[in-house]
Parts: structure tokens; sequence; C-alpha cells
């Protein structure tokens, strides 16, 4: 069994889900490694490089058919990335096709290959969730357009916003996401061929066209040259998902919060059969949205990996790029599994309307304050108003309006016991209301206008 | 004087251009400031909510005038991030505009709003000064598009590369970076009016309005609704920075490394006047690419910072916030000097070819494997003849054709002395050169489509 | 005008203090070099390598008396670190002394001794403000070791605690750090006398001998071997102070959470004058106790960036070491801002018992269910009863008591509602004010037995 | 299969070593925390808290005899962390026992505890690693104490120091890391019975003997005070392990650059059957010290996110703790991963003292510009000497000796041709082999005065 804990069999779904895994998983990365010499093999099959028929029998092998013991051992007997792998596969295939297997390649290309093929699944999944979690937040946001709630700043109630308004910011975050990865795409989506410096001597004038055919054969976009030491895609797909991964954790701070029975406005719904504590059976914990915090940690620190690994040296630096491949997996599952997460919360969020009204009510004479203020900045200035009524709410507890009076503004005429009561019907809401329909018009309007799947809008194939 | 060596009389020229610091420099700051003031009265002059006349006087005021010893006096006073700000304007502002500046707004409204310019500002600077990088490495890049040098991998001299293709490749890098910079700009340079809470309940029904006109008046496109907690944009922004200043570290490390003595292939141009090292009066240093890899770290953990940011809560998180107080500038200003001292170590560049080809030459008997090795592999298969190879070069040295020779492979009729002879003939570059040629054709192709300044293209004006 | 927000006349104090602003700041430092060269200068004197005359001539050198604008048009000349100090000093100092100022001196042999002169001065303000807030913390510990609250785990009300347990788990944290200052200190505090390459060859054989006295002279231990690429001091050093910073950002969080006004068990003093929001005048924020997450998350930011520089290659590596020279007196500048904060945060906390209590009141029946689920195990066993709690109050909401009794608990012999009430007798914080009494018990001895200065402890004078 | 690539079948050899793999291996942590629950249960028996024939039942169970799909499965389920274990637990159980297992106890009880013990046994594999390293380099030290060679800042080839110097520094450095494990280790290794939220409710007046009693039967220290969400000690465990990777990848980082064919100084041992390249045969790579660096970056990584789960609220809070959970074991297995690898590094270590010396020979002119620098010093002044020295330096290249000549500095009577000719001596080492003495002594002199094993110094048993 493995050492990280990520990785358990009691554990491993908090950390992934099993539709990354299966892109990640090791039989998976082996048949992609596979899938990837067949590539290659194909291509130099059709360039004369290697028998038609060595091509095939390489198509043919499958990584279920390795012995994996003995691929392991001559790993480490070796101390080199594939030769153990490239041994393995000579085990499996016939005689023929032997010495046409990996033909003229190194590590890089078979693995940074795998790792645009691994941002291709993964950038797939991420787009597919981040839309979707985009639609349950839109509806959330149109469902809860006038819910008013009391907003919180520096963690303490204050002036009303909406329910709507926070899930619209939300999910015009996201939004921005989907944009990003839609920018991104095809600067990330390149395979890798380059040889022992990047300079693919070994094939001699066949080379430009052997790439531009392997890279389609694998269904990546040709780079042009070789890009070796060249970190940026991998470091700036990483910052994108541990920025996908902050923007969830953001929602699950929010709902972590809010569903503090003192607050009590939101619930993560209760799974049947799930147990908070076993201890204080009472409890019911927001542990979905604590995990989102937990992942989010975890992806920001491997995409950080990834941006140092930026400052490579001369044509290959496995200092940087074996910190890849342990980073680029690590922050895929965990966003991966923090976008799985974080649906199923907005999914399932519970919304208690009623708590926040009433929270709005318990707070709301302050909380008409800036309303007051507003009012009150009409008669006699805004600083002047502001230095009144922080005067008297200071003095007086909550209540502006009766300050006020007590004070006498009312009396000296600056403005009536009407003028305060008017100012302080809550909740001013309307322009918070305003936002909620140009989030959902834009998104909606974005939505209508992209593809559904990710990559059937490559400009590249 | 300041307490940060970055800021210091004798050392802010290491961490920031001159042209940043104007940026960001607190009277600069303060200035910028009261523009956005100046906008926001305007804009509510417009819409009638204070008179023209307190407008027109706001517009008027000017940072310079402000007494800063009172300003922080009152900020310390107040423990309010603008009420000293505010306090501080009301004493230079005539008595009719006292109440009607920073009217209804909260600090965010012109931080945030600020960090628009902000991101306007370094990213028109960044734009000019990638491309300009990009077109020296590109002139770069084509004049060395034959120079032959070894390529290293692991610290180790291997099979040739140009120079022309090192270049390229950074050049490629910068072009992406270009890309990336164009595809953001729509989505950061936007200002904030969110008000309290972000409900905007201050203004009425005027808000919506307000917020579009106060937007153009400073510049910035109108987000449609409130972001105070939603800090992707900044985020975002900071790590394509620290990218960037990823990218010059990459190029400043060859530097450093191919300036050693013992390899001698590249220089920093000596400034006149500079001293490398006092106790060895021999010494010139790669200081400027050293500083590259300083720059980078730098920029990269206080983009970590930012990232980390993006989880905040509620409707205000001061903890998040006032951290890209210190983290946002300190990234613009780091990577704006790394993109300064980056494009004159590339423009200074030497470039020495002599060494170059020596270096290829000391090296190339063993240089030459990955040729022999394709040599081979047609007539013995690939695996056999790069186990072969192994086994004489770990036996013989460095010259694979003696030891081949003296293995018999030339005599068993694998192959003819003349055929080791051909393999060897160094230096196989001539897909090197093709990429080269790849990468220039793109570049100069998007160079032309697009305009040389920045925000000329934006879409929201 | 410095640029960075961090130094500004308006935001400084929120960054640092100005007891250790005045150890960064840029004369305090070039007095503090010029201390440094004092030192080395009395110590070459002593040893007849500089002339007594000289040494006195440069031990009369004043900072203040150099022409900054000089040194600085100097040092960005000479692109070097210090050739531009010299040379202002050269200005200052009488001929005969000129030729004999940083004699055979390289740069890092100044500011790595100033390094061990930073800690000194910084660890001494650490020691002493973490030993004066750990008698805060004890007081509020003794003070409320009774005061029932409810403990909170993942946001969550649950099973009670005391106010004083929480107080004395921060004290113990706190003297955990004072302890690892108590360990650090006589590793860090050294001074660096190492020349060109660290084999001091400039001085013959008098250079250890030098090395002594030069350290003696500063106040610092004699490292015995240079340790120009050895930066595990440094790093350490910071990543306490980053510790300490994070340790601070607790205490701030649960005051963040228990002031919210829903919760109300907390509040920070409110500084007569400060104004927490002026749009919503009835706020008042936790800004301290926010503020204290701000600092913790730049201070570990800029030490993770001194970790990062232990890998530092050859005799001198400017990569890393320049990023000290940001990093350092940053993490050492915020931290000490964080601990003051912290200081007065702790001493005038306000404390509400009466709202502990009535939260505890308040979700009280469920908070037993810890007691209860004691109770019901020793009945029916452990895990039966947690089962059958976890079904009761799943059902029947907060009462345990009820729900067991309507589901026949009680009836079927089990335990006698008599049983039931006792077990919810509430709060079980017996235990939590022993642990307050041996928290209390060992830091009192602890602090008996140590020096109230740090400095006073050495061994090595 | 797993699908972290650093516990893959292939690769984990190079992310861990098998003697820490069994440490975190997920059967071995079953085990652990059975052992931990063993303990927990004796204790309980001891106190007549359950029976001792549950207690004697509950040590029997073994981890190997758990239904894992069963464990998993339940864990998913009821989405508890360990209630999928008690479950597993309770069916291999005796009837008579299950009620008494994992009683009255949480998740972190056992899964701190469990941190508890990986810190000692981690602790104890490095202690050794570092010891046994430090032995290896203490040799080095030795045996080349007097082997001279050039060294370096900047990259650049500097005045001589001895191989032994550097050996000496790294020795130095390695020390201090075991001077802080043994410092660190008291404050670390302690057993956590905290309960609910820390007060220990559960267990009534008994609670206190029973949380001594637990960590004794467990061999860890009693806190005296549950440290639920005071992570201090993780964070400086991790931390310090970060520090101690980032030693070995400076020396990775010294023997990668010094392995440089051009530079060949150093050479990594070449293990039979390793192949470093199998498209450029000839190349014998660096590829543990490359791989040092690696695991420094990924460990000092892992580490921050401890650091940063030390702002952790309440009395337990899943965002912190649960990251530990996938960063503790990842910085431990790391580190442990480069002692192993840097043990053989240094041990195979090949030292070219030939080509030390050629090298300094050949940059010997210059090389000796710090003597010439202090014999000319002597005569003319120290900054005069340097300008001079500067110039010749600059415009006559690099013999310092023959530019003096040339410029009629011996003519004029300043130093004679002897004078130089005898500051050109080279080169000047005794320095450095008095600094290797010294490190030699003291390190000796603290090895022998130490325990070879971390744990039996331990005061606390």
């Amino acid at each position: 069994m493995g050492t990280r804990l990520t990785d358990s069999v009691m554990y491993a779904h908090l950390w992934a889900t099993p539709e990354l895994a299966a892109v990640f998983d090791e039989r998976a990365r082996l048949q992609s490694w596979c899938d990837i010499l067949a590539g290659l093999a194909r291509a130099q099959a059709r360039l004369g490089i290697i028998p038609a028929a060595s091509a095939d029998a390489i198509a043919a092998a499958r990584a279920d058919a390795l012995d994996m013991d003995y691929v392991a051992e001559q790993t480490r007997l070796t101390s080199h990335s594939t030769l153990g792998l490239i041994r393995g596969l000579m085990r499996v295939l016939p005689e023929h096709a032997r010495e046409h297997v990996y033909f003229g390649v190194t590590v890089q290309d078979v693995t940074d290959t795998w790792f645009g093929v691994v941002m291709r699944e993964v950038g797939t999944v991420v787009w597919r969730d981040l839309r979707a979690l985009e639609a349950s937040l839109l509806e959330l946001a149109a469902a809860h357009r006038d819910t008013a709630m009391a907003g919180r700043t520096h963690g303490q109630p204050g002036a009303p916003v909406t329910f709507g308004l926070k899930a619209a910011s939300w999910a015009d975050e996201v939004r921005r996401h989907v944009e990003r990865l839609r920018d991104g795409r095809d600067r990330w989506l390149v395979g890798q061929l380059g040889g022992a410096v990047g300079a693919l001597g070994f094939f001699g004038p066949a080379a430009t066209e052997l790439r531009r055919m392997f890279c389609a054969e694998v269904g990546l976009a040709d780079p042009g040259i070789s890009w070796l030491t060249c970190r940026d895609r991998i470091a700036d797909f990483g910052q994108l998902l541990a920025m996908v991964a902050g923007t969830l954790a953001r929602i699950g701070a929010e709902v972590y919060e809010l569903a503090r029975p003192e607050i009590g406005e939101l619930a993560e719904a209760a799974p049947p059969g799930a147990v908070s504590s076993i201890t204080m059976p009472h409890k019911r914990n927001p542990e979905g949205s604590e995990h989102l915090d937990t992942l989010a940690r975890l992806a920001r620190s491997s995409a950080g990996v990834l941006t140092e690994g930026m400052v490579a040296a001369g044509e290959r630096d496995g200092r940087a790029w074996k910190a890849e491949w342990a980073a680029l997996p690590e922050v895929c599952l965990l966003t991966g599994a923090a976008l799985a997460l974080g649906r199923q919360l907005v999914t399932g969020l519970e919304v208690d309307a009623g708590a926040m009204a009433a929270n709005l009510d318990r707070y709301g004479e302050a909380l008409s304050s800036e309303r007051v203020l507003a009012g009150l900045s009409s008669r006699i200035g805004k600083h002047r108003a502001q230095q009144l009524l922080h005067e008297v709410l200071r003095e007086d507890g909550g209540d502006p309006g009766r300050g006020l009076v007590e004070r006498g503004v009312v009396e000296r005429g600056v403005a009536s016991a009407a003028d305060v009561r008017s100012w302080m019907q809550r909740p001013a809401i309307d322009t918070a209301a305003t936002m909620v329909d140009t989030v959902l018009a834009r998104a909606h309007a974005a939505r209508d206008a992209e593809a559904a799947e990710w990559t059937s809008q490559r400009r590249w194939t």
C-alpha cells in the first residue's frame, strides 16, 4: 500500500475523484505513455523511420501486460526514468518491434507529452465542472435575487445585501475562470518532441514533420519548438487550478461561517449516514466547506512549486522537472476533488431565508445606518453626518433613530422623525438585485456562445 | 528614511525602476487616490448627487497640498485607512466642497479602483517591456540561428544545439506572456464601487449609473457587480508577473552558468565603472543575471500571498485585502525591476561563438553520441545500439568512434569506419535552425497584428 | 518617499513598530554598519594591522555625516553594494585613516555581521514581548480558570470548555516559542569574517585571531568557520518569527470569530478616536485581530524565501543572499508589529462571561451530549450509545434528554430520568481547570528560572 | 494503484526510503493507530474505565486483520475519519470488547498521538542519518584539509579555498541541525488526549491521570494540556526537516556544479547499471545531486503548509488539521529520501584533487588577486590598491603581476618584482585549514558527548 494518506484506501476519496484518479493512477499513466509511444510509432512508420508492422505491434501493447515488478526493478537498477519501462515493453513486444519502440526520443518527450494529455483531460473536467458549478450558482443567484440578509464585513454584520448577490459574485468569479481556461487552452495543449537536447538531431531532416505528425497522433498541438526547459505552460495551468481551488474555498468559507448555529443562515446538506462527531452526537459539521479550504491550501502550495520550476537551466533541468512530477498531478487531483465537492456543496446548499431575515432584523437598527447616513448626509453633509452618527451609535448603542431623536437632531429641524423612519426602512437591496441581473444576463450569454466541451473549441485540429 | 532596504536611498534601484516607483511612491499613490475621488465627484455631479462646483473643487485638489503629518496622525488616531486622508482633504478644500468629497464610498472603492489603475499602469509597462525584450531575443535568435554550441542537460554538455534555439525558446516563452497579458487585460482593468457591503445602498436607484460613470471617469471598465471579496483578478495579475519574473530568471540562470570562465560562452556587458569585487579585483560577476533570480524568488513569494488572499470571507475581509496592499505593489515593483534588468542583460549580452565552438569541439566526441546512436540504431536496432554505446563510452571514455572500432563493430560488418565518421560529423543543428525560423515567423506575425500599446486595444472604451 | 506602502508615512505604523523601525531604518542600518567597521578597525589596530589612530578615526565616523546622495550615486555607478559607502566614508575620514577603513573584508562580512546584530536586537525585543504576552495570557487564564463557554469545533458549538483553557493553550504555545528563542540564540548570534571566499587569505596567519577579536568587539560569538553560504541560521530565525506571527494570528482569529455580534463573547478594546467604518457608523470591527492574520501571511511568505535561500552555491551566492536582504528585515518588522499588536489585543481584551454562559445555555442541551454519551455508554456500551444518541439528535433536534425519554430508553430500565438529568448537568469543566493550573505552574516555574533579558543569558561572552 | 507518482511502483524509491515508507504505509499507519488504541485501552483498564479483558482483546487486534474494503466503505458512508475503522475493529474484536475500543476519544486523539509517534520514528531516523552524514563530511573535511581549489563566488572562480573547508562548512551546518533536533525533541514528542473539545469532560475526574498513563503507554510525554489547535510542534518539526532537506540540496548543488565536465572537480559515484541518458550514451549525470534539489523544493512547500496551519480556530479546525495529514508525512518522506540519497552521495563522492589544482592553476593568476591586493595594500593603501588592480585587470586581463610591472608600479618603487611574485605564491589556505580543525574538534566533542540514539536521551521517561 502507498505511503501517502492522500492515496490511501481509507481516505483517497477526500483527495481526488475517481474520474481524475483514473487519469493519474499508475496503470492509467502507463497506458497513456504507451499510447504516446504508439502515436510516435505510427508517425514514425508513416515517415518510413520504422516499419509499419512494428508500429502496429507497439500500438497493440497494453500497459496491463507489463510485468510491473520487472519494470520497477529495472527502473531502480538503471536509475533511469523510463529504461525500466522500455525493457518491460520489449518483453511484451514481438521480436521485430522491440528495437522500434521509444525510437529516438527521451523521457521528457514521453512525460511532457503526457503532461499535455493530462492538461487536456483535466482541463476538460475542470471546464465541465466549472460550468456546472456556475449553472448551480446562477440558479442560486436567481432564486435568491431578493433574499435580504446582513452583509458582513470584518466578520461583523453591516448593511443589507442579498444572498443572490453573494451567489452572483461567486458565479462571476467562476466565469472568469472559465474564460481563463478558454484563453489558455491552445497555449497548454501541446506535445513535446525534443530528443536529447531539443534540437532533434537524431531524426535528421524528418524531425519537424515527425513532430507535427506525432502531436496530431496524440491529439495535441505542435509547439513548433522544443520546450524542455520552458515550463510556463505547466506553471500557468497549475496556478489557474490553484485559483479555482481558491474560489471554491471562498465559497466554503462562507458556508462554514454562516452555518454557525449562532448565525444559522446556511447549512450543508447532510448526507444520510454521515456522522459529524462520535463524541458529540448532536454535531452537524460543515466538513465539506472546511475541506475545500484544506484542498486549496495544498493546491496553492503545489502550484508554487510549479512556478518555481520555471527557472530551469540549460536544455534539461531535472531539479525543476522532477518536482513537476509530484506537483502537477497533485494540483490537478486536489482541484478536481475540490470541484466535485464544491458542486455537491452548492447543489445541496440549504439557504434559510427566515434566519437571514431574523438576523437582519436582530441587527437591523444598526444595519440601517448606511441608509440613515445617506439621508442625514443630504441634510447636514456627509462627514458631519458620519461624525454625528458615530457618536450616537457609540453612546446609545444600536438604534440610530432613537439616538438622533434624543439628541434633538429631529427637533432642530434637520430631519423629521418621519424622515428618520423612512431612512430606516430596510433593506436597501434594489441595486444588489440589479447586479444579480447583470451577472445572470452576461453569464447566460457567454454560456450560450461557448461549447459545452472544452476541447471541442480547439483551433489547432 | 524607510525601514525596507528595498526602498532605501542606496539600494532602491535594485528593487524597482524609477518609472514604476513613480506609480507606487506615496505622493503618486495619493495623487492617484485624489484622481479617483475626483472621478467620483465628477460622476456624482453629473448625476446631481453633489454640486458641480464641489466636483470642480475636488478635482482641483492635489496630493502635494496635503499636510502629510496631519494625514498620518489622523490615520493613526482613527485607526481608519482613509479618514486621515479625508480630514486632510477637507483642510485643503473650500468649505462648500468639504462634505462632498469621498461621498458615500468606502476605503475599498478607492483602493481597489487604484488597484485597477495600478494594473493598467504596470500592465502597460510590462507589455512594452515584454515586447521590447522579445524583439531583442528575436534578434539574438536570428543572429545566432546557426551558432552551434553544446546543449547541456543536467548540467552536462550533450548533443549540439544552437544559441539561436536557446534565444528562440526564450522569445517564445515571452510571447506567451504577451498573449496572457492581452487575454487578461479586460478581466483585470475594472473599477470598484461597492459602498459599505457591495450592495450600494447609499446611492439608491442612481447607484448602477454612478458606477458606470465613475469607472469611465477613471478609465476602467465597469465590473457590473461589486468584487469586494472576489480577488481573483489581483491574484491572476500577480501570478502572471511572477511568471514573467520567472522567465527572466531563467534567462539569467543561463547567462550565470555559461558565463563561468570554465565555460565562457556568454558574458554580461560590463558597465563602465562597475566593480565586481573589491577583494578580488579580477572578478567580473554576472550580477545582473544573479539578481534576476533574486527578484523572481521575491516576486513568487508575494504572488503566493495574493492567491492565498482569494479565500476571502463575507463582504469585506481585511485579512486578505490588507495583505494585498503589501504584496501587489511588491510583485509589480520587483517584476518591473526584473524586466528592466533583463532587457539590459539581453541587449548587452556578449555571445562568444568561438568559445561555443571550442567547447563543442572539446566535448564533441561524446556529444556526437546522439548521432552515432541514430546511425548505429539503423543497423542493429535502437536499444541494442544504446546498450553497446553505453558500454563503449563507459569503458573507453569520450570517443565512441574509436570504441566502436576497437570493439570490432565496424569489422563485424555492422558499420564501416566511414559510417562512424559520417555519423560523427557535427553538429546536427538543421532542425534547430528550422525551429528558430518557426518562432521568428510567428512572433513577427503576432507582433505585426497587435498594438504596440497595451491599453490601446481595450474593447471597453 | 518610498514606494512600499509598508513604509509609507500614512501606514508604516501597521507594518512595524517604531522600536524595530529604529533597527532597520536606513540611517540606523548604516550606523550599525559603521559600528561594525569600527569594531573591525579596533580589532585590526590591536593586532597591528592598521594604525590605532586610524581605528580611532574610523570609530568616530557617524552615519549621519555621510553624504547619502553621493553614497547612493557611487553605489549605482559601481554596481557594488558597499563601494559607495566606502567612498562616502573616505570623504568624512581624515586622510590618514582612509585606506584603513573596510580593510580586507567583503560586503558579506559587514552585512552578515549586521544580520547577527539584527537577530540580537530583534530577538531581544521578541523575547521581551513574548514573555510579556505570556504574562498577560497567564493572567487571563487564571482569571478565567472557571469561566465556562462552549467549545467550538469545525465552527460549531460543542461540549463546554473554559476561557481559561483557551488562554492557557495560547500561553503554552507562547512558552514554547520562548524556549525556541532560548535554544536558538547561541546558534544565531555570530559574526562573519570570511573575506573574499571564506578562507581569509588576505590576513595571513592573523586571520583567526582577528575574527575572534572582531566578533567580540561587535558583541557576537565567533562562528569558528566562515558561513558565507551556510544560511540555516537566517532561515531558522526567520521561520521562528513566522511561527510567532502564526501564534498571534491564531489568537487574533479566535477574537475575530468570537467578536461576531451573533456570538459576542470577546471584543477588542476600542481605542478612543477609532472609527471602524465611515459608511456604517455602528460598526466596531476587530481590526487588530484581523491585522494579525495579515501580518502572519506576509511573515510566512518572507520566511519561506529564507528557507529557499539555504540552497546556496559555492562560496557566495547572490541569488539567495540578496533575497535575504529583503526578506529578513521584512519578517522581523512584521513579526515585531504583530507582537506589539498582539500584546495590546490581549491586554485590552474584553471577555464577556455572561455571553459565554448564555451561549452555553442556548446550545446547552446539545452541548451536554458528550456527558450524556459518557453516562449512556456506561449502561449500554459506547458505540451503541453513540449510535442511539446520533439518531435521537438527528430526529428530535437538540434535546437528548427528551429524545431518550421519548424513545423509552429510560422506561426500558437502561437509565432513569434522573440519570439523564444528572448527565446533563453542565458544564464538565473540572479537567479544563486542572489543565490551566498545570500550565500556570510550569510557566511560572520556567519564568522564574530564566532571565528577563534574552542576551543576558548568553554563554559565549 | 495509487494516483500519486511519488507512491508509484516505478518511482516510489525516489520519494521515500523503505524504512520511512514502513512508517507511513497504510497498514503500518493503521497498526500504529491500533497500538495507540491498545495503549488507551490498557490505561483505561488500569483505571477501571473498561474491563481488563477488553483491553487485552483490543491490544491483540491487528491492523492486518481488518477488512479494508469494509473500513473504507464505512469511512465514505459516514463521512467520518475513524468510524469506518471503529466498525472494522468491532468486527474483529470479541463481543465483550467491542464497546470498549476507542472509548471516549476523538479522531485527533488518535491521529495527533500518531503524529507524536511519527515524529519520534522519523526524528530517530533523521538523527541517525544526520550524524552519519556528519561523520562522512568530517572524514571528507579531514581528508581534504589541505586540498586547494578555487573558491567560487557568483559562479566565478576567485581566491583559493580548500575542499576541506567546503566539507567542514557542510558538516557544521549539519551539526546545527543535530542540535536543533536535540533541542526540539521534548517539545515535539507528546501524546494527545483531548476528547471532544480538549476539556476531557467524558472521563470526569480520572481524565488527567488517564492522559498521563495513556501517554506513557505509547511512549510519549504528557503534554499537560490539550493541543488540538496548537500546531506549532508540527510546524516546527516540519520546518526543521525542510531545512535539513535544504542543506542536502546545498551539498547537491555544489556537486552538480563542480561535476560539470568543464570544471570536473567532483563526481557522483556511478552505480553499476546506471544509465544517465539513452539518447546520449556518453552522459554521466549528477542525478542524485539534482534530485536533492527537487526533494528540497517539495519539502519546503509542504512545510509551508504546516506553518500556515498554525492559525487554527476554536477547539478543532479541520481546515488546518487535515492539511497536515497530507503535508507532514510528505515532508517526512521527502526529507528521509533526501537524507538517504545525501549520505550515499557524500560517501561515494569522487574528489578530483588534480582537477582542482589544475583549475586553480588555470585561473590562478587572477585568483591570486586577493593576496596581491593585500600586499599592495600594505604599500599604497587598500582602496588605492583596489582601484589600481581593478584597472590593471580590466585592461590587461588575468595577470596582475604583469599588469603591475607594465604600469610601472614596480619600477616606481612601490613594490619590487620579487614582492609581486611572492604575493602571487598560491594558495593562501592556511586559515582554511585552521577552520577545518576547529570544526572537526568541536564536532567530535559534541558527538562524543551525545547519545547515538535520539530517543535514548529523552528526559521525560
